[in-house]
């Protein structure tokens, strides 16, 4: 099945000859190379996931009178966080490069040397289910969080369309259960649009939200995706008080080098212009 | 001053022309703009930070039994670590994208569109210390432990002929003190060659080693460098009994994706035959 895939690859790919000096034969993006194939990824998503579980572990004993969702009316200058009252306890958790690998997908992406596009996505949503990995850590991490009591919540925003899809991924990758609607939060659910801050909101009317996990600042609050927030600015909000406090502390952060909005910038803000050299050549 | 900089930077960078269509102007790199730029990134090592601090701390206050460290003839399969005895504790960092940003190296290759230079790289750290910054996290972790009375070690594969200058980039970072061949190790120094081990070893007749950080297998043990680990076997070793449950609890890894061994594979060392997907296009 597995070589058949691969065959049907190779089939419709573009033409490769790596004798040819113009036409390089695909290679595998350094970005993936990391997250999928390094030791050192697998260990970084280790980590995260057991700084996750040791939170949600003590939260779940300690009940936090505080959750950690946003509530309405914050500003990154002046964010206040959502009461827990006496709600039942949960997590909430992105899916993609979060708690799934999408290595089907990435593998076609790279192999075709292809950018993203939302239709090849739409079809992986329906029918890669069974060419994803679990990130390490998350499998033991979602167990044991699930055996305090504590319900794990997904919110993503693959299509309320594909939720059936979505689901078996999960439950294919060790992850589940996730019932769409009631642990599995999608695009179009709630309201329109690729917002997530909506349907955090609806799962803290009926829930304590004691962590978040994700792999963009989108994944904590929709803040950090507001159109005129310029680069520098972003990594400096989530790198400054108060947010600075949550990464490892209820907001726990998995890295991707590959895709989102983490990718972004020119050299001007990306290189701050006191921390610039110029070689000068050798003696 | 950075102004002169940069404006050394453009005189002896390639003539760059956007409006050709054979000479496309330089972009920074994703992974760099996901290292340097993104909140993503502080994120993660802020995170990774705040785990070692707690962990630190903890561990001062316990006293384990056993460093951190590996003992002389272990292997990937039977690894043992060393005992601790009462030594005094202390713990052990790499230098570069764990402790330090080197912003200004890395705005010079992808400005000029180069890739690593060996020859570049020690002018670097013979002149760069002015331009660098400290991972997000590292300051207030590393002080932190030196106020718990623990000694912070650097092991560096930077030449021992730079000490004094990467003595300088720590310090002026805010990460000191550094001395060299008290509590910074170079490539050079105890043995020939980058091979971390021997280093580690010499640190560890003299102190309990509670704690590693880096952001390369090698920064916790030369096993991971072997010439014949197999690229999916590097990564499975790390991610396995008895590996997994050192990363957030003794071992704390920096993620990294823009340089480093954590960067090899080709299409089948990174995607599982498995796991594989290839679109049939639209209906």
């Amino acid at each position: 099945m597995a070589a058949a895939l691969a065959l049907a690859g190779c089939a419709t790919a573009p033409a490769v000859s790596p004798q040819s000096a113009t036409a390089a034969a695909p290679t595998v993006p350094p970005a993936m190379q990391w997250l999928y194939g390094s030791g050192e990824s697998a260990a970084s998503s280790l980590q995260a996931y057991s700084a996750f579980r040791d939170h949600v572990l003590a939260a779940a004993r300690a009940r936090p009178a505080q959750s950690v969702v946003l509530a309405p009316g914050s500003t990154l200058e002046a964010p206040r966080f959502l009461a827990c009252g006496d709600k039942p306890l949960a997590v909430i958790l992105d899916v993609d490069e979060t708690a799934i690998q999408n290595l089907g997908y990435e593998y076609d992406e790279a192999y075709r040397a292809r950018s993203y596009d939302e239709g090849i996505w739409n079809r992986w949503e329906q029918t890669g289910a069974n060419a994803v990995a679990p990130v390490p850590g998350a499998v033991d991490a979602l167990s044991a969080v699930r055996e305090a009591g504590v319900t794990v919540i997904f919110n993503s925003n693959r299509l309320t369309a594909n939720a059936a899809q979505t689901q078996a991924a999960l439950e294919a990758a060790g992850l589940g259960p996730a019932r769409p609607g009631e642990t599995l939060w999608l695009k179009g659910d709630i309201a329109p649009g690729s917002a997530k801050d909506p349907r955090r909101a609806a799962v803290a009317t009926r829930f304590c939200v004691i962590a978040m996990a994700g792999d963009q600042l989108g994944d904590f609050s929709d803040l950090f995706n507001a159109e005129d927030l310029a680069v520098p600015r972003r990594r400096q909000a989530a790198a400054s008080t108060p947010f600075a406090e949550m990464w490892g502390n209820g907001w726990f952060m998995l890295s991707n080098p590959v895709y989102g909005p983490s990718l972004q910038g020119d050299f001007d803000d990306v290189f701050p212009v006191d921390r610039r050299w110029s070689d000068q050549g050798g003696n």
